[in-house]
């Protein structure tokens, strides 16, 4: 793993010190920054395609990338521009919702499990075991010693997935609640947009003080070694989709992903496939 | 569903009268198809969050793409230069492998009834349920009397996907042998292509004949009303994916999909969200 701009330093982390609307280290506006993020394209398909074939070799390396963020910061708008410009074929994605009965029944990471990328793949967690630190801790859907408890979990977890051959990239998509605002009204004046709008998200609203003291709390606790957080700034739409698609540009290439060698005779195939008689 | 140019007339089928190396109903190039492919994107896109969202909002409409072709025929091309356009949370891919031993277990339309897509999405099939009596006929997977069976049941089984909204759109990628035998060698010659050979491809390759008769009969017994058959001249790869590309256009325009009406009070929560207290 390289060592990024926006990676989480250990410690307590306070939110409200970290910048949501600002563009550190890329020179150029919002045309130019998609620019460069279409620009990314080519090189991410070729490293991931790379990953793929090593999989196939046999391979253990695989990638997890987990979004979270407020509702609004934009893990949609990743998958879509970002995300969206490797081979689909190499991609696994999983949107996790509210946990259905017979999830609830399970330990919170049975499900997480089940969605994990096979190897070679890419897979990206839209929300994932960390809303059960988050909303759970902040709505209290499950007791204080539980989710204390998850947070050693969440990092046994993670260790065990990058021993196992997981590089393991978490993104926290960090907006202001004034950009939320902005964002939630855009949703009621724009009927292209009803269907994304939820009135619950402004009672949820209405928490983001807990919620970010959730998040700050989760981050602090995961923030590991072998799994460090990133947090982005995303008040900028065009920012954040090209810096995750750096951050896992930089990935793929520390990653090193190498072509499978041949596992049969090149030259006994060949002579097999010109030898043969006319196939019609 | 459009009456498309490369859709198959009802009754028997010639795959050998049906050129491969063309490009029909295009004018221009490489170059040009595939800035043709490229211009389509946007389009597609806004249509496909159309008929995501109108999932959303409970609609039961959605589509199923299944690809079908002889080995290098370029499904994984497809998928990813065409379906790659769209925005990958509207999209899920199945690739059908040779069945596992659960899956031998139960009927042929187990796992394919696992892999539907869910309202609003994309489903797309990279083989399918037809290899059940394509493969299964040629190799002797399973008695003749129930590979006639089969298809039936795909017609039946298909027009209950269609009844319960489901548009299907059945492409099969046309390539000649010689093209087949190209692109193998192709594959031969190029370390980063290694990963994509296997010698057993040479084997099948050996019964084109029985594949075709399996083909033209698979063709001709399930080229229904409600999910006919489109055969692709594949054997140029940019023609091959702007046609399924505008194949899936017309398609997604055809069913005109609709942003849902809002089913909340717009000005109340306008008035929630402008009203409330500062949140920091």
């Amino acid at each position: 793993m390289t060592d990024h701009q926006h990676r989480l330093p250990a410690g307590p982390v306070d939110l409200s010190a970290l910048e949501t609307n600002t563009a550190p280290g890329f020179d150029g506006g919002k045309k130019k920054g998609k620019a460069a993020l279409f620009a990314l394209g080519d090189d991410l398909s070729t490293l991931q395609e790379r990953l793929y074939a090593e999989g196939k070799g046999g391979s253990q390396r695989r990638i997890l990338l987990v979004l979270q963020g407020m509702d609004t910061s934009g893990k949609g708008g990743v998958l879509r521009k970002t995300v969206g410009l490797v081979d689909p074929q190499g991609v696994r994605i999983t949107s996790f919702k509210a946990p259905t009965d017979e999830e609830k029944e399970h330990d919170f990471l049975w499900r997480i499990r089940r969605a994990l990328p096979q190897q070679g793949i890419v897979g990206v967690f839209d929300r994932s075991h960390y809303e059960d630190v988050l909303i759970a801790r902040v709505r209290g859907f499950a007791p204080p010693a539980e989710i204390e408890r998850r947070y050693d979990a969440i990092n046994d977890f993670e260790r065990e997935l990058v021993e196992g051959g997981t590089t393991i990239v978490k993104c926290m998509l960090h907006i202001s609640a004034e950009e939320q605002k902005t964002r939630l009204l855009a949703r009621l004046d724009d009927r292209t947009k009803y269907w994304k709008f939820n009135p619950g998200d402004i009672d949820e609203r209405k928490k983001w003080a807990s919620y970010r003291e959730a998040y700050e709390i989760a981050l602090e606790r995961t923030n590991t070694e072998h799994a460090p957080w990133h947090v982005i700034p995303s008040d900028k739409k065009w920012y954040r989709n090209l810096t995750i698609g750096n951050l896992l540009h930089d990935t793929l290439k520390a990653m090193r992903p190498r072509w499978p060698e041949a596992d049969f005779d090149i030259e006994a195939e060949r002579k097999r496939l010109t030898a043969e008689a006319p196939t019609r």
